[in-house]
């Protein structure tokens, strides 16, 4: 099995690290830029990392229109899920016949984009633990973390299993020193990433907030842990079962962590749009059409709405 | 019968309004009063209505002591209900042997409160419909509506009907130009003005927002009818039908209305604490002993906790 060849959507936090690692294990990467095109072309792409040491590439390929690149095995989308509405334009051109797009963004729903553009089965869904944040234009600063979690999009939401491509972009990235878990059924790994996600970006938002002081309160803690039972619920209408247990374990895990914004936090307070319909607009249609509804979230979701759209205006 | 005699707790915006409106049709009226004492006794109380005219007086009958004031047959609670800590160092000095104490007060579990001070019996409940702000010290300005309605409180949750006390109470009210309707049942009443108190008083606070803005924004009207349907479903688990239609007839009034700051809103921006156990704490409380969750109500309650208590730190 040959190493597969990477294409990367968006150099930010999440594809400048992952992109960056790969490069430093020998794989071929291209990167797909936008705003930061000129900048890395001039001062090379840089990415500090506390655990890796110095991962920078001082002439990466990088592209600034889609139709330059050359097709690839791999392309992994690393753009925030609010600019999805560029997939037609930019993954037809980038993957190979054979190859696959690998989503790896928060939320529900981000896969069935891809999806419909290149065909459900050329779609991977991936899930990055990851503590990265982009400093400034082509810098990257690897925090902590980066554990993946890869799995098979299903068009008719029964688990795929493991398959040959999931296991080879699996041993790219563990040659590459990025820890790598195997998903059978995707979407009960979106689901249990949500039980994290539903309440801490949201709520950090809304009331202008770190996780730990989240969960210093016994207000806001009670509140965490409802939305967390709320995704249990959603998660259960579509037919995925995940442990009572994750609940205190989310609660227990995030009350050990360093004070954190979310990225959900971080993007709006950079007024850039929040992914807002990934995380919680998709699950909530998701779970209705299940014949679920799940209050708590639908009134959070209503809430980020009206501040994404003034935060931006 | 004769008139009654009014002792009113507290001269702000509600207080010193009705007890301005009923000092001018010549029932006796004793005013106590806590911050604002000093100056009312220099410069009197200033009461400007839009439709009464100037409702001033120039030497009211003000006490700084529940001890000093004679006893009366009707003690008016216009306080915030965040003070009803404060009930058992006044209201037994202040209500005469037959007499009655009128908690006029937004949300649920207040009227407990007296009663637990002074007996159940010795209870009646008051709703405000009022647009009346305290400029400054002993200065209110009246803008808008006033009507009143009264009910008797109930320990048992039987609606007790109209009582010839309330009728006395009433009779005052109107021969001091307050338009005053009775309620059969006042827990009803409660519940149904909540409705309204429910949606606007958080969501003005939470988002920063007036009552036009909420309206205008597809997203937080939708949480607003949400929410109205969620204190229906806590009415009915109390045992209080509340109509359906009534949903929209609270949107519709709300979208006509001029732009709007709760006084929640206006509680919170002025740092003061807020009524979150009244109108959100106390009926979520109240629906749950009876069965019922109301999430999306509950989130707004934990959410409305943490910002008061930042707030005021």
């Amino acid at each position: 099995m040959r190493a597969n060849t990477y294409a990367i959507v968006g150099a930010g936090a999440l594809g400048g690290f992952y992109g960056a690692m790969l490069h430093r294990a020998g794989r071929a990467v291209h990167f797909l830029l936008h705003s930061d095109f000129d900048h890395v072309r001039r001062a090379g792409l840089r990415v500090d990392s506390k655990l890796h040491g110095d991962l920078s590439i001082a002439q990466p390929n990088i592209y600034s229109r889609p139709q330059d690149m050359p097709r690839c095995d791999v392309v992994l989308v690393a753009l925030k899920s609010t600019a999805n509405d560029l997939f037609p334009a930019i993954l037809p051109h980038l993957v190979a016949d054979a190859g696959a797009v690998l989503v790896m963004q928060n939320g529900l729903g981000i896969d069935e984009q891809a999806a419909a553009v290149v065909g459900p089965d050329r779609v991977v869904g991936g899930l990055a633990f990851l503590c990265s944040n982009k400093l400034g234009p082509g810098h990257i600063a690897h925090l902590d973390y980066g554990q993946v979690r890869l799995g098979e999009y299903s068009a008719d939401g029964n688990p795929r299993g493991i398959t040959p491509r999931l296991q080879s972009i699996a041993a790219d990235f563990r040659e590459s020193a990025v820890a790598v878990e195997l998903e059978a059924d995707l979407l009960a790994a979106r689901w249990k990433k949500l039980v994290w996600n539903v309440p801490y970006n949201g709520l950090t938002v809304v009331l202008d907030a770190t996780t730990d002081q989240l969960m210093a309160n016994p207000s806001t803690r009670d509140l965490c842990e409802a939305l967390m039972r709320e995704v249990l619920a959603g998660a259960a209408a579509c037919g995925r079962h995940i442990d009572e247990s994750f609940v205190q374990q989310m609660l227990d895990h995030t009350r050990k962590m360093v004070p954190y914004k979310p990225s959900m936090k971080l993007d709006y307070d950079s007024r850039r749009a929040i992914e807002v319909e990934a995380i919680y607009g998709n699950p909530l249609r998701a779970s209705r059409a299940a014949g679920t509804d799940l209050p708590a979230i639908a009134a959070l979701y209503e809430q980020l709405k009206v501040l994404d759209a003034r935060n931006r205006a």
